[in-house]
């Protein structure tokens, strides 16, 4: 069976328990306290020695420690997997987007605006600086999905969930996602593709 | 013909190169003076909204915005192309690796000290900043090199010529690759295989 080693409210890990659930792959979910420092300790290192989640372990041991990676793994095959070589590039460069223009920006917004709003004050100019970095990222995305369904090629796929974890809860890091209209559209397609999930259950602690 | 849009000096820009000398894809380069904000005008912005390069143009007209991606597609189905879905995995999650790990520290680290040395003084602390966190990055590349002969899967692939466009130009950065023995190995293999084109041409003006 598979293991997922996850943290309760990232998107980055809710990403791998939506396309679990839809290909109908087994795991079990193993608990990393990230608030507590619980990545950065020894026993955790020996598991992952990138210090992140979430990781994965395959039943055959072997082992993947990025979000978008384990998605290109577990939809191998699959409906969800971009087919031609120009869909795998698009599914390429938006989850490389995903990573470097909106997760740095929404994630750490919404961290100090949702999850840890206590210290929300003392990182004022940092959440403003990534609001105003993310509303440009989100833009982009906003015209990318004017004239298309979906993220790469013509089919829900591992780019559209991708993408989906954090910018679904946007929200929850001070974006005003009515901005966006592509994007809002593009959020109820993605929630009603069949096996959808919620991510309630990550979110339960946050 | 494809129509590469490329800088001098980006290393981002040198992957596209190699990658199309080694598959003996024809092309043609339109180069863009990021220095003097060329990228960041409506004539440039009309080509590529993301206003960034490398920016590829296809013989059919489409576009790739990301330099990763580009090498995704251009290897299709060639020997450079990683084939199992483990090895595809191990190549997106390098890839992002490079793109939120290695690039962003090594490449600015790069620019203020070798590419516009005379601002060096102006940005010390940051430079200090992005040399430790990329220290970091390159043992962890160092460690995962440490047993096998290339990045991703047993042979050299995209995933090899995407992490090389920076890390071997490290030390113009300011790193010591003395310390990444693994590294230093892995740099040797990548400029042995076959019609290697070393980063001289776009390195010109630097």
């Amino acid at each position: 069976m598979h293991t997922l080693y996850a943290t309760l409210g990232s998107g980055n890990c809710y990403k791998i328990e939506l396309v679990m659930h839809q290909l109908g792959i087994a795991y079990r979910t193993e608990f990393v306290d990230v608030l507590s420092g619980e990545t950065r300790q020894a026993d955790y290192l020996a598991i992952n020695p990138k210090g992140t989640v979430p990781f994965l372990r395959l039943p055959d041991k072997r082992t993947i420690a990025e979000s978008n990676a384990m998605l290109w793994y577990l939809a191998s095959g699959s409906d969800l997997a971009p087919k031609s070589p120009y869909d795998q590039a698009m599914a390429v460069e938006w989850m490389i987007f995903e990573q470097t223009r909106l997760e740095p920006n929404i994630s750490p917004a919404r961290f100090f605006t949702s999850i840890v709003p206590a210290r929300r004050d003392e990182k004022r100019q940092a959440i403003m600086d990534w609001q105003r970095k993310g509303r440009e990222s989100l833009m982009l995305l906003n015209n990318h999905l004017r004239n298309r369904d979906f993220v790469a090629g013509n089919s829900y796929s591992i780019a559209d969930i991708a993408i989906y974890g954090y910018v679904h809860v946007a929200d929850e890091g001070g974006f005003d996602l009515a901005v966006y209209p592509a994007i809002k559209a593009w959020i109820d397609r993605v929630a009603s593709t069949p096996s959808y999930i919620a991510m309630n259950i990550l979110r339960a602690a946050a």
